[in-house]
């Protein structure tokens, strides 16, 4: 199969999170065309069977595919959790997932011994990224947190409100107590939580967020497959969306903190 | 079309919200058969656009007629809102929506002047319970206020966190200042919230829940259809979840507040 470096990145989530992949990858690779799905008529995928997320996924790589994209990036970690490897038996361009790049930035430091990881019920039921973790450095301790309630509270854009940190206080008190050094942020919402996190666990706890990890290992990807756009012409950016309404086109647009062209209406 | 009295009743939902109804509808319709849709894979709907919600729920009703039901109850609220009327347009059989009756039951008390009313942002945005009320009682003043958050703390099952009052808080303050004296759940999860809210807002707020009222009035319909069961043999239910996963059984079973056989996987 012949690929064209001049065509677009693919990237697709369940939903709008995964703008702040597209964020991070437009920071990075500022020369790259993009076309992002958002799968907005059946989000979220967290709460979701691993088969049904599979189909979804497949889904939209294909809708993406359809698009002649040189690469997909799976912005969504339930997503790469649960299809990843099915993804990429499935299609022949290379596909990228959240994992992988949040636990090699994770591991990257030397004094790493504890490791709290929050995501939907479906990242972590999937154990993805304790499994990479183990295969890695099984000295590692690992502690583990599904987190439902963040994603609805970010969408409402509570980022502030003392509820938010009651929930924060509440899913984390088991991994502080066991005295973790870095918390992963398994869901490409999280970034947005970031000053609260940071406010409520002060200097002591390592970040680690999916979205700028993934965009740092597409970049190394493209590289690699030497699939750097090389045209001076200006980049462009789609947005599809499955479900359209001006709650996820004010969303989109916190996520992406910036601005888009028209959204496109998407049918899978 | 000829309707056999002893098929079953037909009831939906964008999840499992929708079985606090068929609870309801057990026990006040003790001698009907029920087979129950919860659209697990694309749950929720109260996020998304007025055209998917109704794409969804056609495909929901469509898939209940094709088991013979005699007739349809819409158990979701944000359906209901933005779909009644196109299925009844569509569809020969009585489809019956949770709106209506939580309205006439929340104008039942003659003293009922100012009424709150909660949510999906599906459902507030529709104004379906704010033109029914309107179309009754212009008198009334009506308060309505998306809640989304609420859905999340129930389906994790922090019925009793502080968080979740800390929420309702937020979100009931504007509707308490300005002297509500009835509160409309107008989402069929909400019923599982009524502990919270008595203790939050004591005996000063009239609770009308859409799951009971809907119960209520399924039953003076089939009776004015002729459509009561008058079979002796044993009812049964049935349960159809488009995405299957233990998540959705455990809640299922919060919901119904019963047990029931296997859980079947539908294709829509």
């Amino acid at each position: 199969m012949s690929v064209d470096v001049s065509s677009a990145l693919g990237v697709f989530d369940s939903g709008v999170g995964g703008l702040t992949v597209v964020r991070a990858l437009r920071e990075l690779l500022p020369n790259e065309s993009i076309i992002y799905l958002g799968d907005t008529a059946r989000v979220p995928y967290g709460s979701k069977s691993p088969d049904t997320i599979r189909r979804f996924a497949t889904e939209d790589t294909q809708f993406l595919l359809n698009r002649q994209v040189k690469a997909v990036v799976v912005a969504c970690n339930t997503a790469t959790a649960h299809a990843l490897p099915d993804l990429q038996r499935s299609f022949r361009v290379p596909i990228i997932g959240v994992v992988e790049p949040g636990v090699e930035a994770t591991l990257e430091a030397s004094d790493c011994e504890r490791v709290g990881i929050i995501g939907t019920a479906g990242t972590i039921r999937s154990c993805a990224y304790q499994h990479a973790i183990a295969m890695r450095r099984p000295d590692v301790r690992v502690e583990a947190i599904a987190t439902p309630l963040l994603v609805p509270f970010i969408e409402e854009g509570w980022l502030d409100h003392p509820a938010l940190k009651s929930v924060l206080r509440e899913y984390l008190k088991p991994m502080l107590a066991k005295g973790i050094d870095t918390l992963v942020l398994g869901c490409t919402h999280y970034p947005l939580l970031v000053p609260m996190l940071k406010r409520l666990l002060g200097g002591k706890v390592r970040l680690v967020d999916s979205a700028s990890t993934c965009a740092a290992h597409t970049k190394r990807c493209l590289e690699e497959h030497c699939l750097l756009r090389t045209s001076r012409t200006k980049p462009t950016l789609e947005i599809h969306l499955t479900d359209y309404s001006e709650q996820f086109e004010n969303l989109a647009h916190r996520f992406l903190g910036a601005d888009f062209g028209k959204i496109k209406k998407a049918q899978l």
